[in-house]
């Protein structure tokens, strides 16, 4: 699995005192970005050929201000023109959040989403999570 | 439903040029605030009894710059100590995106979820969305 | 002057319980669309010819969820090649932050920054405050 | 100077293609961690005797994604009640914003700002840039 760790910023924290719940899927696109590297080695945004079509976040335990949290990135299924990925989000070794994202292939030149090309797919199953 | 309607910020688009999809949780949480002001009617944030479980949002079409946003949102379904939101963006008429949120009922008393009073769940139940 | 009005979000709260420094900035550059549309009516940001050079804000006061604000947004000096945007928050009708955005004229096709033209100085010209 | 070196995240990017530049303040509050921790060594922040009274920053290039950016944060000035930080942003060894920050000393018995206590004006003392 990929890993990013991040520290939370203080602006990332709210009202309640913890990190604000619409702060992680932002924290988990970070943590996508060796997938989007994949797709568009040379970072080049114009070009990325991939869409999210779906996000789901279950929010686990707190996440606290002061202390850093490690991002895991794997992928869970290949499908024909999309493939889902499984995030997860701990602190101090625990268990905060988990998260999916489907990511669609989208083709540029027939302005519609298509099968994922091979290329790409031998790369993402290499970060395939067993079940 | 409850409606909010927002003007997409400059700085909530991304180098695609559409608003970011990191945005939209962020508009959700502020479109649930009728529903905050139900558990916590002068808005004394410390006192609030709720906790967010779950996410899931589809992002069915492109949210673009320059265009209001109307976020609906409603009940689907009151549990025991949980309750399901609904919401969905539009923009132009057209939906661009539909969310589901979990709220957890959350006895500050007791440290623990527990189930949602009564006197909650009546109004809960006056934005129950017909199926 | 220019006038928006926001309602804060929850998500802009942080560990203190009040709105968080670093939002207003975003705010003021929301309430600073009207002066966007002046250099770019159709709002297809590729052609806006704007660039921000400089920003100041002063944080005269807690800002507090639950509120509404209002953001007034004014020109105070039109330069040569730049122009010098005033902005005040309140909230219960008490100033709460006031800044500067100094905005340079950014010419395209030069591909360096130039005189602000003509036809949009008049229209700043009328947003002038004065002293 | 304190050092933190951060990834732009896609969703800090706006429709021009690179870093919006109301993300940076953002990323000097979190450059300042480190003087929040002179004043809250425990970093509960519920005891945090230091009010954010003032921001400036300039933004002197374009800050792309896909590329680390480092903050760099020091100590321009002490004063009584106060002090000022100065925080600038390389990419690609390149100076790309640079930044003050006034912060007043609080003291939460008395309810006002008041005289910076030596304990952490040493320690300020420290990260004193030299003219």
């Amino acid at each position: 699995m990929f890993s990013l760790t991040v520290s939370p910023r203080f602006y990332e924290t709210d009202a309640f005192g913890h990190v604000n719940n619409t702060v992680v899927p932002g924290w988990f696109e970070a943590a996508r970005e060796p997938i989007f590297r994949i797709f568009c080695p040379d970072m080049d945004i114009k070009k990325m050929n991939l869409i999210l079509a779906r996000i789901e976040v279950d929010f686990v335990a707190q996440i606290y201000y002061g202390s850093e949290v490690e991002l895991k990135t794997g992928i869970e299924k290949i499908g024909n023109s999309s493939f889902t990925v499984v995030q997860e989000a701990y602190q101090g070794g625990k268990l905060v959040a988990r998260g999916r994202a489907v990511q669609v292939y989208f083709d540029h030149e027939l302005q519609k989403s298509g099968p994922v090309p091979e290329v790409y797919r031998a790369q993402l199953a290499e970060q395939l999570i067993k079940a």
